[in-house]
């Protein structure tokens, strides 16, 4: 089955860059394909400087080899020889109105018998705007409910709690989903259907994110929210190298690191002690970066 | 004698600020004065968009409090309450030919007796010119000798091992020198003698710096080389939150953000993949970003 789900995921990034092409309107992946010494390798696809992507990377891997120490202790479970394969997306766009945008489907599996999915979608806009928070909140339920109608809240505080910048007391923006160690026996769905969620997520994110864009077209930009938007990429910078476990995992234990840091913004900015104006539309961004939100519930405005 | 250090360290950070604002001709620093709740507080100053210097930091703390269990398991000692004192310093300069400059002194003492002070000086030219860098080991040589003739050679390797992007299999710049937990046991000098060695090292960073600075006075700026400047706060990011130990323990730990990251760059870029060509200045820098190099060696064109 492996060799299916790798196909899969294959084929997954092919159309989800395709249609960020069409999104896009202007600029065209560009393909990196390259080979692990110790087993398997990937297709990292680019792109940059378009109409509506800045900076985008949609990378497809699939690696096998000796499992490590470092991952023994990682993973808790025994087993000699490892299987994995994903698909890892991380958009900046553009426009400090245009949303940051992230998704991930992975398959991990041991050769003890032992598998399991993980990934998840989550947004990080510069500027918060709680009713298209609920678009995308209804978009991820709507997959969801497809496949177990616990997935979608389970899922969503798993986001919330995974998506936090400690340090800073704040989410990385409006959450999303996030899932991990999904197997047969630990949810309602068969190991064929559990990767069947895994690609209808994937084949979802281009609409999805379309929905996002397409809401904020129309709106003109200014000095200040160019340099918010520098601000808060800063921030993406700091959960990814600091909290992301998957970004530490892989820069420590010898990942491909030109893949891992795919996630970087194209540019960021640092300032001490900045702190938003009361009432200012950063003050307000600031005040929805926090856990447990229903965002459900900012459906009309 | 904690409050000697700690009044010897404020005395420096004034110093190091006065010599700085002069350096600089331009923009003057300001003072933010804040407390911790559980003991202690601090003074950081920053300085931006001088003549010199684009954004830059020197901070004092002198904090206390009981010994978290985290604190234990990373100091590998006992003690139930600790104090901890310190000067940290990160410049990032306007130009691309200047380097970006740290320096550290930091006294820990327990109170079960033990005590250890710690610091050091790193230069991370955008460009690595290595008879500058030639000039800064020997300005660190010196400092060392006047205390004992083999710190210099030890804190030397010990600041390539410790200022390392593994990930990047690059050392973070010319190196420096470093050491950690020095007390009067484990080296020749007795416990004043540490801190005045710490205090030397301090009161001698304006002038290693400046130095460095005249060095590269004149010198115009392209695109390119700002470009360049750019990827390298990049590479600076990356080192300090994923590898810096005090930054990551200072994070995860519940330290005072704004003072730990008061060492990130104003601006940084990433991009995918970039590999400068071959002979180009930027290539050249990639192979002097290793460990090992004997920079004495490079006194003289």
């Amino acid at each position: 089955m492996k060799e299916l789900i790798e196909i899969e995921f294959k084929k997954l990034q092919d159309y989800i860059c395709n249609e960020l092409e069409k999104i896009d309107g202007k600029s065209l992946f560009q393909s990196d394909i390259w080979n692990r010494a110790e087993g398997g390798g990937g297709t990292t696809k680019t792109i940059s400087n378009g109409n509506v992507i800045e900076k985008g990377g949609v990378a497809f891997s699939a690696v096998f080899g000796d499992v490590t120490s470092d991952m023994k202790r990682q993973l808790g479970t025994e087993g000699d020889v490892f299987f994995a394969t994903g698909v890892s997306i991380v958009l900046h766009p553009n426009s400090p109105h245009f949303p940051i945008i992230h998704m991930n489907v992975r398959y991990f599996e041991l050769d003890n018998g032992k598998y399991w999915f993980g990934g998840g979608i989550d947004l990080t806009p510069h500027y918060v705007i709680p009713e298209n928070a609920s678009i995308f909140h209804y978009d991820l339920k709507k997959v969801c409910d497809k496949y177990d109608s616990n997935f979608y809240e389970k899922f969503k505080v798993w986001a919330d709690d995974y998506f936090f910048i400690s340090h800073r007391n704040e989410t990385r923006g409006v959450g999303g989903i996030f899932f991990d160690h999904l197997s047969e026996g630990n949810c309602s769905l068969n190991k064929e259907e559990i990767m069947q969620f895994c690609l209808k997520l994937g084949y979802s994110f281009p609409e999805i994110y379309n929905k996002q864009i397409q809401l904020q077209l129309s709106k003109s930009i200014t000095d200040s929210q160019k340099k918010w938007q520098q601000i808060r990429r800063g921030r993406y910078v700091e959960f990814n190298l600091v909290h992301d476990r998957g970004t530490k995992f892989g820069l420590v234990s010898g990942g491909r690191t030109e893949s891992i840091l795919l996630s970087m913004p194209p540019t960021s900015m640092w300032e001490y002690n900045l702190v938003p104006e009361n009432g200012s539309e950063e003050y307000n961004t600031l005040n929805f970066l926090k856990k447990g939100i229903n965002w459900l519930d900012y459906k009309d405005k």
